[in-house]
This record gives C-alpha cells, sequence and structure tokens, in this order.
C-alpha cells in the first residue's frame, strides 16, 4: 500500500503537521524505521530517538511536536492512532468462504455462507456459525455451539458443546473454551465429580489468548463482559464473571466464583483466589495474590522482588520469624516507657 | 426427567422430609431455582436463601433442617448427595460405539467395538483402548499406548507413545500426556538432552484438567495414582508421583522428581520445587510456594496479599531491609539491657 | 542392543576401569538396575547406593571412582556422558519419509523429500520444510513458515504463518508460536487491538515444551536464540528476546519487550515483567519476582517459603505493618540515644 500522509491521518481524524503529500507505505519502530515508514513515539525515553528516526513521518502527541522535524500525524492518543494507521496499512486478509472438504460438519447445523471453515475442523451438530466467522485449521466446535458474526477462532482450538461466542471476538490458537470446571465432592476421602451444567456466555469483541482455558460454569454459567481482553495461558475457572472492557495479562489464574468489575487492568501471573469480588476500575501489578475482595478502584500490588540469593535467605530466614521481631519490638517499647518514667 | 422426591433420594440412599412425592426435573442454585428444581445448601452464608428459594425442594444438612420450609432430602454430605442426584438428572449421553471414518489408526491396535474414536483422531501403532473409551475430535494417541475401560480423552488432546491409561479417567482438552521430561546436561555452556527413556502411567478414576502437561520419566515413569484429580493448566514434571486422591488446583507447577502423599489438597499456582516429599493430608494453599518437603500432615500457606502500591512499596522496600532491621532490634536490646544493668 | 563397555565409552571418548568386555544393553536407575543395565552417579546424597546396585557398569566421576566395584565409565562431566550414552543405546527411530494421505498441504511449498509429515497435519501456502523434518499428527503450520532441517514439531503443535524456525529444533506437543502479541490501545475506556506485524525467530538446536506459547512480535520480532531450551507452559511475550543457550523451566511468564542474556539458567513460574534487561550468565531460583532490570550475572532469588498456615497469618499480619514497625524500630533507637546522652 502507498498512501498519502494526509489521507492516513483523515482515516483517524487527525491533523498533520508538515508535509501531508509524503508517501507511506509501512509502520516501523523509531529505531528501525525507513523511509516509507511512518513511526510513533508513546514513550517518552524513546523522545531522543526522534531526531535520528529515518522514518517518512511521525505520529506523535501535541506535546512532542516542537521535537519533531518530520511530517507528521499529531493526535491526542498515540497508541489509539497508531493501531488504526498499521491496521489500515497493513490489512488481514479475508479468508475465502466456504468450508474445506476435509472438515466435518455435524448435523442440523446452521453455518453462514459466508463464513470460512478450514481443513480438518470437526463442528458438531446443532453449531451456529454467523456471517464472516472464521474457523480455522484444527478446531473443534462441540455441538450446541452458537458464533456471532465475525468471530475469528484460530488453529487447534477446542470449543465445548453449547459455548455461546458474541460477535467479532478473537480466539487464539489452543484456547480451550468450556471445559468442565473443576468440581469435586469429598466422599470418605475420595473425590466425586460434580457435573458441570452451565456454559460459558462470551461478550462481543473479545480476545481471548492462545492456550488459555475457561471453564464452563457447575449449574450457573461462566461469563466473559463485553471487550474483555484474556492474554496467553490464563485459567478461568467455573462460574467466574469478568466486566466489560477489562484485560487480563498471561498466565493469571481465576478460581471459581470470582466477580471481577469492568474496566480492570489486571497483571501477569496474578492469582485470585474464588468467590471474591473485585471492584470497577481495580489494576493490579504482575505476580500480586489476591486472597480477599477490593471494594475500591485503585492501584494494587503485592510479592516480593528479587535479591542477590544470599540476600534472600537472609530475609527470608527474618521473614519466618517476624512475628517474634514484632513481640520483641514492642518489649522493648514497654520497657523503654519503664525507664522513662522511672 | 421428572422424578419424584423420594425416587431421588432413595438413589443415594438419603431420607426425605416433607412431600416425598413432590416432582423434580432439574438441579439449580438457590438463588435462580425455580419450581420443578432442587436446589442445596452447602455454604452457611446462604442460608438466608433457604426461605426464599423458589426450588420444589432443597438438599440438606439435618442442623439446618429446621430453616426449610421446603420438601427436603436430608444428608449428612449435601456436596455429596448433590453431585449423584445432579448426575442423575442430567445424565451424559453416551457416544455411539465406533471409528468416525476420518480417524486415522495404526496397525496392530486393539480397539474395543464398544470405544469410540471421533473424527480426525489419529491412533498410533499398537494402541489398545479398553471397553467403552471414547477418544474425541482430534486427539493424537501415540504408538504402545494403553487406555482402559470407561476412559473419556477430550478433543485435542495429545497422549505420547507407551502412555499407560486406567479406568474411568477424563482427561480434559488439550491436556499433553506424555511429552519429554526437560532434562539436559550442559557441556561447556551448551545444553544435550537427556534421552527421556520412562513413560507416564495414570491410575482409575484420575482427572486431567484442560491443557494440562504431564512430562515422561526420564529412566522411570511419571506416576499418578488412583483417583487423583488435576485441575487446568497444571504442569507435572518428569519422574513426579502423586499420591492416590490428592486433589491439586488449576496452574500449580510441580518440578521434577517430587513425590506427593496421598489424600492432599493443593491449591491454585502452587510452585513446587524438585526431588521434595510431601505427606499424605498435607493441605497448602493457594499461591504458596514449597521449596522442601513437607513431613507431616497440616495446613500451610505462603505468599504475600496484594495491599494498595503505595504501601506494597513502603512494605517492599522495608522487606528488603530486613536483616538489617533484625539486627538493630537485637542492638537495641543489648543497649537497653545495658542500660536496665546499670 | 548389545554393546560391549568400551566400545560405549569410545562413542564419548572416556576410559573404562574395569571389566571393558562386559555386555550393556540399556541403562538404568542406581536402585532400579538389573544385569545388562549402565547406571550412573551424579548427585552425592546416592554414593551409598554405589555398592548394592545391580547395574553392569557405573559411569562416575573420578572422584567416586575408590567406592565403586563395578565396571566403570569415567569421566568429568557424568551427565553429559549419560545423555549421550542413553541416546546411544536407546535411538529415536527415524520417521519413514513422506506426506500422510490425510494431510493438507498448501500451495507452492518446499517440502524437502527426506520430510515427514503425519496424519491430519495441515500446511499452509508457500511453506517450506527442510531436510529429514519430521511433523507429527494434528500440526498446523501456516502460510510461510520456514523451518530448517532435522527439526521435528511433535502432535498437534501451532506454527502461525511466516515464523521463521533453524535447524534441529524441538517443539513439543501443543506448543503454540506465533500468536498476535497481546497489543492494546484504550481509548475511551475500550481496548483497540494493535496489529501485531512481526513473527518469531527460532534459532538451531532450540527446544520448547509442551503448551508453551510464544506470541510474534508487534512491529520487531521475537527471537529465540540459539540453543536455548525452554520447558512446558512458558509465555514468551511479544518483542522478548532469549539469549544463545539460555534455560527456562517451567511455567515462567515473561512479558514484552524484555532482554534476556545468553546462558542464563531459569527457575520455573519466574515472573518476569516487561521492557528489562537481564544480563548474561544470570541464575534464578524459582517461583521469583523480576520487575527490575539484572545487570550482573549471579544467583538471584525472592518468595516466601511456606510455614504452618497459623504462622503464616500471624507472619502475614505483621507483614502488612512492617513499614510501622521499622518506624517504631527508628523511634526506639532516638529514644535510647537521648536516655543515653542524659
Amino acid at each position: 500500500m502507498n498512501v498519502r500522509l494526509a489521507d492516513l491521518a483523515k482515516q483517524i481524524n487527525a491533523d498533520v503537521v508538515g508535509d501531508a503529500d509524503c508517501k507511506i507505505t509501512s509502520v516501523a519502530a523509531l529505531t528501525k524505521a525507513a523511509p516509507g515508514d511512518i513511526t510513533f513515539l508513546t514513550d517518552k525515553k524513546y523522545r531522543k530517538y526522534l531526531s535520528t528516526t529515518k522514518a517518512s513521518a511521525v505520529i506523535i502527541h501535541p506535546t512532542d511536536l516542537p521535537l519533531c522535524n518530520k511530517p507528521a500525524i499529531v493526535t491526542e492518543n498515540v497508541a489509539v492512532a497508531f493501531a488504526l494507521i498499521a491496521a489500515y496499512l497493513h490489512p488481514i486478509s479475508k479468508a475465502v468462504p466456504g468450508v474445506h472438504s476435509t472438515a466435518v460438519i455435524g448435523l442440523n447445523c446452521s453455518i453462514a455462507d459466508t463464513a470460512t471453515i478450514h481443513a480438518n475442523c470437526v463442528i458438531g451438530d446443532n453449531v451456529t456459525l454467523g456471517n464472516e466467522v472464521e474457523v480455522a485449521a484444527g478446531c473443534v466446535i462441540e455441538f450446541g455451539c452458537k458464533i456471532g458474526d465475525n468471530t475469528v477462532i484460530h488453529a487447534n482450538a477446542v470449543i465445548n458443546h453449547d459455548v455461546i461466542i458474541g460477535r467479532e471476538v478473537i480466539i487464539h490458537p489452543g484456547a480451550i473454551i468450556g471445559s468442565d470446571g473443576f468440581g469435586m465432592a469429598n466422599q470418605d476421602g475420595k473425590w466425586i465429580k460434580v457435573p458441570q451444567l452451565g456454559t460459558v456466555v462470551i461478550g462481543d469483541r473479545v480476545d481471548i489468548g492462545a492456550n488459555t482455558t475457561i471453564d464452563r460454569g457447575a449449574i450457573e454459567d461462566t461469563v466473559i463482559g463485553i471487550g474483555v481482553k484474556l492474554d496467553n495461558q490464563i485459567q478461568v475457572a467455573h462460574n467466574t464473571q469478568i466486566g466489560e472492557h477489562t484485560a487480563i495479562a498471561g498466565c493469571t489464574g481465576i478460581a471459581g466464583s470470582t466477580i471481577i468489575g469492568k474496566h480492570c487492568a489486571i497483571g501477569g501471573m496474578v492469582a485470585i483466589t474464588g468467590h471474591l469480588q473485585i471492584a470497577d476500575y481495580v489494576q493490579v501489578t504482575a505476580n500480586s495474590m489476591i486472597v480477599n475482595s477490593i471494594k475500591e478502584s485503585g492501584l494494587y500490588s503485592s510479592g516480593m522482588p528479587i535479591q542477590k540469593n544470599r540476600d534472600w535467605h537472609r530475609v527470608s530466614a527474618r521473614l519466618k520469624n517476624l512475628d517474634d521481631l514484632a513481640k520483641r519490638v514492642k518489649q522493648l517499647e514497654k520497657q523503654l516507657e519503664l525507664i522513662r518514667k522511672s
């Protein structure tokens, strides 16, 4: 593609400063860009590269404009502008509609003419696929699933029976949606499986990362709200609810029946135990441990950052005895008080 | 299904209090139940809903019976009763036996007439599948595997060569059983692969969660005992042994050669290092870190729960210097002792 | 196989002490070995089994030789010698070259005559597979991928479009290489996907564990250096770089754009946040939390090992107030100083 800078800016309703006629073919990072590329500045620590980038144009915040000697698209939200321009310059080619001859399709399915089912997919009975749905190679979609328009399911993903997925959803490779929840009742030391009778309901415009697993509900459903973004290898246990537009980074695990609010941002490898409530607009840094409900929005953290191993051994030994240390401090305070009074 | 309450109670050898003839069609949660449903009370904090539930009947512990104005099944173990009744009212339909035309079957396999192999499965040479085994779509079972009666393997799971699986096992989608262990020897800074010559042996009535991975042994085998229940995304490294009837929640990782006892209950996202021994009846809360053997049964924990980010920053800085703080307290104690003696 | 001890020793350029003609058929662990087996001693705590092992021969370090009454292969690096001898005695049988009739191959592919593509694989357009590449059943390799000689891709793995993989690489089952990175820009509370335009480049002799995920780069590429060894269920986010001969154990997560040095050894379930730099030869113990760059080689750790639950509750409560405790100690020091001066 070869686009005038002015035409790119028009796509996102932004202004151009400088040569509006310069031609752009691709996006690139500040330090790697070549002529023909458009680059962007979101992180102040890369400002120093603005003067030396070989890009033909830059997407930039108004405050950085004085530092910029290139044609620029000026916008309050550089990250969004970059996302939109990158998508415009590098469109994903639409799949050719149709069902591959090696795909196995169940009885009584409703598959839109504009949907694409790639090689070696297996679709169960009574499945509905909306307009322009794309199911990549090797996927299994079990009976009774309903999948909304324009949703894309990547290779070797599994959608278990009766799962409901909205429109414009992206499910990355290897994700498992609707496996049985981990429900066990203990009888005389042995575990008896509790039937998992609910399903998973996924809203519109949700993204689900590679090898992420979302279990179906035990009686009621597991619910993923509109616009939720889940990274890779996240575990979502049965009956979890995730509120609209919440984003969660990779490797985080959420135990059963926890309700997470809207517009939360949760870092990677966070452990969240079951039956909690997390308010809207909560942010949690990576590797935190959440064992109680969070009632107020705000930024939360926990975890012990690394030290040299020998220092950690010392700290670790002291930590084990922290209760004792606190009692000794209390004792010192009492003794000192006695001395001061005497 | 439409069953008399008395007949349901009979299924599980429990007593009915109230109208034994009321008709039950389904199970439901206390607050969501409608007429025709049977519900249950396991958690005291939901007692308040007993009086308002619209369910036709309740499964209940004798101590809660005075609070209940509905027909009731009364039992000491409500969770187990619910599991059994839910399974009875909502039976899983048995697969039709046979091998799908798209499945690829190796040479010299022994596949029971009552087994079901779904579309696009690939079964290697010399595989044995017992009676009523069901292999869902897209699974790969490599050469030499032996799989016991009534075991179900869900979609896109992989069973690597020569793995032995017992009876009534459930393997959830995307699980990988028998991949090579992470055995590497270092020669002059480069890693050389140590052949992984053992296999995985899985006992009867084991459940293995979605996308869980269990590596084959290096020389000897990785062994999962009878009745073990593993949740999703658990990593079990080579030569691990997990004792009978132990349950482990999602995202927990177990390093190589660790031996876990019987009847343990281990929470989610627990890190367990290698070559440890964990006694029987050990319980571990979520997100704990196990770096030493546990010799006594009991409840164990670790981890730092979240705080507001600014509080965590303060605690974190103090924690780093905890050894120094402890030394200062020691110093204070000495000085105070001198003062008191003077 | 039935090999003279002298011939085995010759394979690895090591010396024999004792009966060089004894016949070896297999490898086994010290305590499980039978006549005909060769065993090995790497861990001093197993020295006691040297005198009772039933193995016909032992691979041993010179310092342990005096304790050994068996024919022995003597070497400075027992682990490497064992790896090489085990591989020699238990060779992996080479796949028969060819493309299975159920595999689906795209247009314009370049597939070596010596490559093997097993049942139900789906290979996209313009894919290059080198000599003796083996693609196990159920794999999906999307368009534009290039895979070097002797690389093995195990069952149900997914290689997304345009990924470049070197020679002698092993990709274990269920691994996902080249899924979209987790790039999102926030506009008025909603997340907009940032196109992920880079790819993944994997060097020669890399191992990638079962169900591990490696995301493609956002603009530039995600790069895995020569000889890197990744265990199961590792998450490698977009634009990460991992230096040559670094090994990482299972369940570790690496956030975006982090650069890890060469010859590092990183334990399991380590959380590594984004945009960090980790020096060469850094070692990190399991379950550590890395939130800052590491500039010097060395051994690093963090994490709180388990205690009895009631002790942890006490420590945990104290930890929350550690800043306050430190201030109280400071106060005590001041007061004591006043008393001493008075």
